[in-house]
C-alpha cells in the first residue's frame, strides 16, 4: 500500500514539511525497534500537538492508509513496527512536561517526555514517581503507556497504570476525548484511562498524560546478595516476600546475565557465584534499617553466601547500571535472542527456574534469566544465531515449552512487554476465544477502519 | 414489559423454583437500594454459580427481558434498580471466599461475599485488603467491583480497582470469560479487568474475582483532630499532604455530623467544635509513632484545638463507629437527602468548603458534609423533606451549583459512588459528547440488544 501523493501532501501540509520525511535512511531509521523485526515504513511524520494527530488520522480514514504512533522504539515485542507499511508517527516533539503541582501530587506531560526526565524534574520536588522500565534513559512515557509498563520497583509500587490517573487522547476517528480525572478517585463513566493503557497503541494515540505522584521516599538502602546455586536465590525471594517487609525491589541475575556485566559491580564476583539478587528497600531511615536487616537475616537463612549493603549512592547507581544495562548487552554472548518477559506466581519461581533450566539442556541453547523476581516477572532470553537454521528453530520450540511451562504454573506471557507482533501467535494459548473475541470487537468499535496499528495484539 | 409464562418458566428451570420469587413482598425488597428510589422488578432470581448466570444472559436475549445484577443494595446512585422493570439477580447466594494464598498475596472470591468478610478471613492470616467502603459490614465485593468502592483507606492504598488482579465474568451475551491475571504483573491484550471494574454492572457480571493482597500493617494509630473552624480543618487537610508521610485516613466530619454521632465518641465533644478529622497511621511500630507526632505537630500548626490519640482499639473502633454510622444517621435530621460523593484536588478542599457554605446559606437548606478529605472526595448531603416541593426544588437546584463548583476546581461528579441515575443528568456536564460517545458504543458492543442493567450511567 504506497502511500499516494495527495496523502503525502496533506500529510506535508498538517506537520509541516520539515515535520514529514521519506528519505530512505529515515524510513531504515523508523523501521525497527527493539525485538530484532524491521518492517519498511511508507512515511514518518513527527506531529506536535494533538490537532495535528488529529488531522492525520481522520486523512488516514479518508485516504485509508495505515498509522502506527511510536515513541523511542524500546519496545520489545515490535508494537512500533509498520508490519503492513504505513506512516510512522514519532511522538518525540511532545516532549513538555506540563506541570508538577507539589500540592496534589500530580504531574502533567507529554508522550514524547523521557521517563527518566519525568523522574528527575518530580524528584527534584521531592517527589516520585516509580514506574521505571530498565530502558527509562531513552523509553517515552507514551511508550510506557502503550505497554503498561512495568521495572522494578513494582513489587512496592505497582506498574505505569496504578500512576495513570488521566489521559488526553486522539482515537482512530480523530476525535480528540479527555479521560480519567486530576483527582486521588474518579468512576464517572467507564475506565477509558486503564482501557487504553497498555492496548499498545491500537485503541487511541496518548497525546498528554495526568500521573499520580508520591512523596519521595526519605532513604533508599540497596543490597546485592550472593548465591551460590539459583535454587537457593529462588527460595530467598519466596521467602522475602513471605517476611511482611515489601521491599521496592528484588531483582535477580543467574550466572550468565552477571558474567556479562560482572566490570560494573563495586565488588569481585568469584566463579561460585550463581545467581546475584538485588534487593532495595525505601522509606523513612528507621523502617528501611530494620527492613534492611529482616531481610538480610531471611536471605542469610536462605543459603546466601554474601550479602552487600551498597554504602555510597555511588555503589547503588553501579548496582542498578548492571542491571538496567544487561538487555542490551546480551548480544555479546550471541547475535539473536528471544527475550519474553514471563511471570508466575511467587512461589513457583523455584518450579520455573527449574523448567528453565531443563529446557536450557534440552535445547541445547543458551537461556539468560535476569528481571523482576520479586513479582515473579523473569527476562528470559533465549540465544542463538538466526544464520544457524536448526539453531533459530530450536529456540523457537523453546518458546512454546517456556510459555507452555508459564501457564502451566498459573502464570501470563507478559508481564510488562505487551504482546505486539512477537506474542500474537501464543495469545490463544493464554486466554480463549471468548475473550479475544470480546477484544477484537472493542478494536474494531474504536477503529472501525483498522487504521491505527493494525496487525497487533491478535492475530 | 411483563415477564411471559414460558419466561419465567424457563428462569424457574434455571435457578430451581425455591430461588426465583414473584411474591409482592419480595419484589419490593428488591425495588430499592440505598438511593431513595424505587422501581418494581418482574422477578427475582438467585443464581448459585456462573453456569446459571450465562443462561439467564442467554435467555435474556432471546426472550428480550433485561437483567440487573445486585449485590446487598447498599449503592447510592440507583444502580441496581430495574428502572424499565425485568428481571432482578442477586448474586448474594455465590458467596464463597474460595483460596486465600498466604505466599502470593492473592484471594480468591465470589461477587457474594460481604467485604468485611474477606477482611476478616485474609486480616486473620496477617494479610490486608484495603479497599473499605462505609457499608463494608454489608455491602459486597461484587458491588464494590461495580462501583469500583473507595472507602477512607484510599489515601494511602489505592481504591477497589487497584486491588483486582482478575475476573470471571458473564458477558451479556452469556458468553463466560476469564480476565486479567493470577499473579503482580499482566499485560496480555486489552485490560477487560479494569475496564469492568467501575461499568455498574452494564458490562458484564462478575462471577469471581482474584483480588490482591498485602502484609497487614504492623501498627495502626489512630486520632481525633478537633477544630473551631470547618477552613481550618481543611487547611489542616491540605498541611497534612504536604507532609510528605501518608496517613492511611483523613476523614473530615462537620459540625452538623458530630452533633450527629457524638455519643459514639468516647471524648467530650463541645459545642465550639466545628470539624474532626480522624487521621490514621500505619506500619512498624517506630515509623506510626514518629508519623503521628509529625501530623499532630502539622495539625496544631492548622490550629487544631485538640488532638485526641485513640489509647485502645476500642477507643479507635469507636471513632470508625461513629464515621460509618453518619450516612444513615442523617435521616435523623431530615426525612430526605440527596448525597454527593463529590472529589476536588486536596488544595481546593478549602475553596470547596467555603462554596458548600455559600449554597448552604442561598438555599436555605442543610448541607452536611464529611468524607474522605485526604483525597479530596467530600460527601455532601443536601437535607430536605420532599413533601415540600419548594425545599425539593432547591434541593435539586443545589445539586446542580454543587457540581458545577465542583468541576470549575477541577474535581470530578463522583468518586467512589457512580452514575448510576441519580447522577445520569450531569455527566455530560464532566465530559464531553466524544467520550460519551465512545463509552456508549462500548456497551453496544458487550451488550447489542441492550438487557444487562440498562438504563445507567448514560442519558
Amino acid at each position: 500500500m504506497a502511500l499516494s501523493p495527495s496523502v503525502l501532501k496533506a500529510l506535508s501540509a498538517i506537520v509541516g514539511k520539515d515535520h514529514m520525511t521519506r528519505a530512505q535512511e529515515d524510513l531504515v531509521c523508523y523501521s525497527y525497534d527493539a525485538s530484532s523485526t524491521a518492517f519498511m515504513p511508507d512515511a514518518v511524520v513527527f506531529p506536535e500537538n494533538s490537532q495535528q494527530v488529529s488531522k492525520i488520522l481522520e486523512l488516514a480514514n479518508q485516504m485509508s492508509f495505515h498509522v502506527i504512533p511510536r515513541g523511542s522504539g524500546s519496545g520489545m515485542t515490535g508494537g512500533v513496527l509498520a508490519v503492513n507499511g504505513g506512516v510512522i508517527m514519532v511522538m518525540t516533539r511532545m516532549d513538555r512536561i506540563i506541570a508538577i503541582d507539589r500540592e496534589n501530587f500530580v504531574a502533567v506531560a507529554e508522550p514524547g517526555v523521557v521517563t527518566r526526565d519525568l523522574h528527575r524534574a518530580v524528584e527534584n520536588q521531592g517527589l516520585f514517581y516509580p514506574p521505571d522500565p530498565a530502558s527509562s534513559a531513552f523509553c517515552t512515557l507514551g511508550g510506557n503507556i502503550g505497554e503498561c509498563a512495568g521495572g522494578p520497583r513494582a513489587v512496592k509500587y505497582g506498574v505505569t497504570r496504578d500512576y495513570v490517573l488521566g489521559l488526553e487522547a486522539v482515537l482512530p476517528s480523530g476525535r480528540i476525548i479527555n479521560t480519567g480525572v486530576k483527582t486521588a478517585k474518579g468512576v464517572a463513566g467507564y475506565d477509558l484511562t486503564r482501557l487504553i493503557v497498555g492496548s499498545e497503541g491500537t485503541l487511541a494515540v496518548v497525546t498528554r498524560i495526568i500521573v499520580k505522584l508520591v512523596p519521595l521516599p526519605e532513604t533508599v538502602k540497596t543490597m546485592a546478595v550472593l548465591f551460590d546455586s539459583m535454587e537457593k536465590a529462588a527460595a530467598a525471594v519466596s521467602a522475602i516476600i513471605r517476611e511482611a517487609v515489601v521491599p521496592r525491589c528484588v531483582e535477580f541475575m543467574d550466572k550468565a546475565s552477571i558474567q556479562c556485566v560482572k566490570e560494573h559491580f563495586s565488588f569481585p564476583v568469584s566463579q561460585a557465584t550463581e545467581a546475584i539478587l538485588i534487593v532495595e528497600v525505601d522509606g523513612d531511615g528507621n523502617t528501611v534499617e530494620r527492613a534492611a536487616e529482616k531481610l538480610e537475616k531471611s536471605c542469610r537463612a536462605s543459603g546466601a553466601v554474601e550479602v552487600i549493603t551498597a554504602e555510597t549512592p555511588g555503589d547503588a547507581k553501579n548496582l542498578w547500571k548492571a542491571r538496567k544495562a544487561l538487555s542490551p548487552v546480551l548480544f555479546s554472548l550471541a547475535p539473536d535472542k528471544i527475550n519474553e518477559d514471563i511471570v508466575v506466581p511467587i512461589n513457583k519461581i523455584p518450579n520455573m527456574v527449574e523448567r528453565i533450566k531443563k529446557l536450557e539442556e534440552k535445547s541445547g541453547l543458551l537461556i539468560v534469566s535476569f528481571g523482576h523476581a520479586g513479582d515473579g516477572n523473569i527476562h528470559c532470553n533465549i540465544m542463538f544465531d538466526k544464520r544457524d537454521k536448526a539453531r533459530a528453530a530450536r529456540a523457537k520450540a523453546a518458546v512454546d515449552e517456556l510459555f507452555a511451562a508459564t501457564l502451566e504454573l498459573g502464570g501470563t506471557i507478559t508481564g510488562e512487554h505487551g504482546v505486539g507482533i512477537t506474542k500474537m501467535a501464543y495469545l490463544d494459548q493464554e486466554m480463549g476465544e471468548a475473550e479475544i473475541d470480546i477484544m477484537k470487537r472493542i478494536k474494531q468499535t474504536f477503529d472501525p477502519n483498522n487504521i491505527l496499528n493494525p496487525g497487533k495484539i491478535f492475530r
